[in-house]
């Protein structure tokens, strides 16, 4: 069966700093029309970052939208336009103060296709060395080392729950 | 470092079938104020279905946020007050037309905390028996049978790319 939705009509509802609210008017395979809520965001890379063979980085970040601080791969939004790669290596220095010799892609995710155009690019950072901290000025983030098999424990035990740096695991 | 960010004052911008779009005003760790876009979802529950050891099923639907047809394991949102269970049992026999005698709580997972409060609770069925397909008026789907080798071969080929699938299989 040909499933492909055809867009007929989209309508701005917000445009944020971090995202758009777009409501469109498709046609189904069906022929009939249905509207579609669509939250747009540029997307974001995430790194699994190794200090050595049996440790990785992690940050803990408090997320407002869930009220609760959370164990997270360094990540960030790319900007529009920016090189993926380049936007992977800034949030990597920014978020944790390190740059890697060897930077390796590993596979993009969508974190919520129902709804949303988030792409997220996940790669591996290895041979790291020491470069510049810099979080957002929003931003506040402790940098956790933990080793590989602890993490995923953490993943089977339901204490770490994040998307995405769940996902890298299976890339590896 | 204490992370936890206070909410001051919240906004609603918009109020959907799907999703709601408020604007929160947070006091940060610094005591600076800052806005947070925030997206409010029901969360869902995805469902991990084997038709016997080595066999799973996985559903392809066309994702107009991406504008994309994606294999994904059978889920379905939360209607508010839902059982978690009830919801995977019901939503996994809609997309598929199987119901399960065993029905194995995997983990739950956030898609997108930076802007986004949908969680996602993951289940292994297994046993399964012919029940009653019944899609959504809006929604189509084709229902396709996969080795589960070749489900982690394709997560590393990126032919499945949606995070709830992914992290499903980190979490057996």
């Amino acid at each position: 069966m040909k499933l492909t939705e055809t867009t007929i009509a989209e309508k701005n509802i917000y445009k944020g700093k971090v995202i758009e609210l777009n409501i469109q008017e498709v046609e189904l395979p069906n022929k009939k029309i249905a509207n579609r809520e669509i939250v747009k965001h540029p997307g974001g890379v995430a790194v699994l970052a190794y200090e050595d063979k049996d440790t990785i980085l992690m940050v803990q970040q408090f997320r407002k939208a869930i009220d609760k601080g959370i164990y997270e791969i360094p990540a960030g939004k790319l900007e529009y336009g920016e090189d993926i790669e380049a936007c992977g290596r800034r949030e990597l220095e920014e978020e944790t103060g390190y740059k890697a010799e060897k930077f390796t892609y590993l596979g993009k995710i969508v974190t919520s296709p129902g709804f949303c155009n988030e792409y997220i690019y996940l790669y591996k950072a290895e041979e790291l060395y020491k470069g510049e901290l810099n979080t957002d000025e929003d931003e506040f983030i402790n940098v956790i080392k933990f080793k590989v098999d602890t993490v995923k424990e953490m993943i089977k035990r339901g204490d770490i729950i994040d998307a995405k740096s769940i996902c890298a695991f299976m890339m590896i």
